[in-house]
């Protein structure tokens, strides 16, 4: 399949660097030899440095979502309560994760386009102390909120001992996420998002708590079964035959990052949400996110009134070779999306911006740009 | 990582063909947009093709072991008997699934290197009507033997209304595999065995049946659902972010195989596998598998008396390149393997023979060649 050149704004899959897509096309070897063993343990460390943590870390040949249900069935029985805190969809799939496995779940929903509020957390915590897991989504891709992860773990250890299952897919190697500060027990991620690989990876983080549940955890388990991929790391090997073409492009992604050094990852992500927000703005449009929470990741646009969300992005990709993310869930037609993780240029957001000034009046709104202008 | 040319002869991963590493490197797209609805309904239609089935077709992005927990826990509720059929370690891992999803295993095992008897089969579903599933491996890749799926088959629709499961993935676009003449329920196949693709895609196919099964179905299932798949798939989408590389390979590789046109694809296998099976004894070894069920895929070698499978795997492989797959489970050290699945040349296995009757000597073999030379 021919690709021409897109500036594919997805928040995730993210544009890979050229070195990494030319990893990606590396000669296979043997998944049980020693070429393998050294790329898993390397990249393994690598990837404890991106999560800054000292925890086990474990590489699964399968999308974010398939991290999540790790997550959920190596730590819980059914019949556990979990509090599910969900600030918009990918908030209710992990809800959804940990009620089809059977787990008690009391679901705590806040508006889409806010964050979560600990305080909530801490009454929901003190009501019931048998509350086992507390499950949050750090960055929410849906809305474009990032929730305020050390201000809900220190609630969740002071009044808890709960463990603390963070889906980390669209934040980490974006915005700091310091695994072991902020006591997460379990933290997931994907290939496609901040690390600029292809998808088709995902990760989890195990503090010693979560790993202790593993013991008394009911809920079957089997392609996501973390003893069994402990078992074989210790061999330098995966349990099931992992994809070697991602192992590849990640370790070339991870060298990349570490050399330009995480802070200044951050600082950049940040910068270029920075812009984003006041492009968007600047032209007229209104952001979903609440503005104090809202994600250097990913911005959630509101679609005006009147205009065809579907056509917005049409235009924009047949004439602008811009790729937006429509919305997902109840936010369908009603915003659409600017993926800024990765390795952003700022070039590509301009073009963004300028498109959007071209196309917008094209389904009825006028741009605050084109008005000045 | 810089691999040097190898000969790499692990049942998987296979090598790929120069056209579908480079189709590796494309760009990415979103994996909810028009090109990637185009290459998913493509792909499916090819992979039919492939299964000679009519079938419904899934493509999940995990690997092979992925593939199989999807056939067990989209048809089975815990407490289901299920006859588990195994002739080696992979017929042992499927047997495993099914048993932590907590179905009620009738294990049946035939010993390693021959294969499994219809007519045991047979007696095993006369004496129990409530058999809801067999589950079977058409290609045991750890001893080298493929089971007689068409008598299996027969056996089974002849003799109950169970559900036929079907472990291909070292068999699939190999050897002959008519998956509807067969009556085969579901059948799950990877990326990186015929296919000739890198690995972390797997298939499977569910026949009508099996679909209707998915309704009752109590085994808990998020990340290998396969209802939410089709939804999906409806809009040529897939639930969880796919593995957008390795469509990109495939679709290169199934157009080749097409291409060239499966009766062939299935001549050239037994062909190689021939050469292989005369070499290897010629050479004065022993086959581990019954010769009536010697696979075209995979060909174990028994390690003579007193040889150190790991020094002679470590010789082939730093002396000449050649990288033999070991032995697993009960076989760990017995037997070393030659895979000669997907694009293998005669070259490659005239130089596994060359290197073997170099290395043999080294480890205290006289193999017959060198003898008679």
């Amino acid at each position: 399949m021919k690709i021409p050149r897109q500036n594919l704004r997805t928040p995730g899959p993210t544009p890979s660097p050229p070195e990494v897509l030319e990893a990606m096309s590396t000669s296979m070897i043997n998944h049980r030899g020693p070429e393998f063993r050294e790329l898993i343990i390397g990249i393994t460390e690598k990837m404890k440095q991106v999560y800054m943590t000292q925890n086990r870390m474990y590489i699964l040949t399968a999308s974010g979502t398939g991290a999540l249900e790790a997550a959920v069935v190596n730590t819980l029985s059914p019949g556990d309560k979990v509090l599910a805190v969900s600030v918009g969809y990918f908030g209710d799939r992990f809800t959804d994760v940990t009620r089809v496995y059977g787990a008690d779940v009391i679901k705590m929903d806040f508006e889409w386009g806010t964050a979560a509020d600990p305080d909530a957390i801490r009454e929901a915590l003190r009501a019931d102390p048998d509350i086992r897991a507390v499950q949050v989504t750090h960055n929410e891709t849906s809305t474009g909120i990032t929730n305020d992860l050390a201000s809900i773990s220190k609630v969740v250890k002071e009044e808890s001992n709960a463990l603390l299952l963070v889906d980390a897919v669209s934040s980490m190697g974006c915005v700091p996420l310091p695994t072991d500060e902020l006591r997460c027990d379990m933290v997931c991620t994907a290939s496609q998002k901040g690390l600029m690989v292809p998808p088709g990876l995902s990760f989890v983080s195990v503090s010693e708590e979560a790993w202790e549940a593993r013991e008394t955890a009911k809920m079957p388990r089997f392609y996501f079964d973390l003893p069994a991929a402990q078992r074989y790391l210790e061999r330098g090997q995966t349990p099931w035959t992992p994809n070697l073409s991602l192992f590849y492009g990640l370790d070339v992604a991870l060298d990349m990052m570490l050399k330009e050094g995480m802070e200044n990852v951050f600082k950049r992500h940040k910068h270029i949400a920075n812009m984003t927000r006041q492009g968007v703005r600047a032209l007229g449009l209104e952001l979903l996110a609440d503005e104090a929470h809202a994600s250097d990741t990913v911005t959630s646009v509101k679609v005006p009134e009147g205009v065809d969300a579907g056509k917005l992005s049409a235009i924009m990709q047949t004439e602008h070779s811009v790729v937006l993310a429509g919305g997902q869930g109840v936010l369908q037609g009603k915003v659409f999306r600017i993926g800024h993780m990765g390795l952003v240029p700022e070039e590509d957001i301009r073009e963004v911006l300028q498109a959007l000034e071209t196309t917008l009046p094209k389904v009825g709104f006028k741009p605050a740009h084109a008005a000045a202008g």
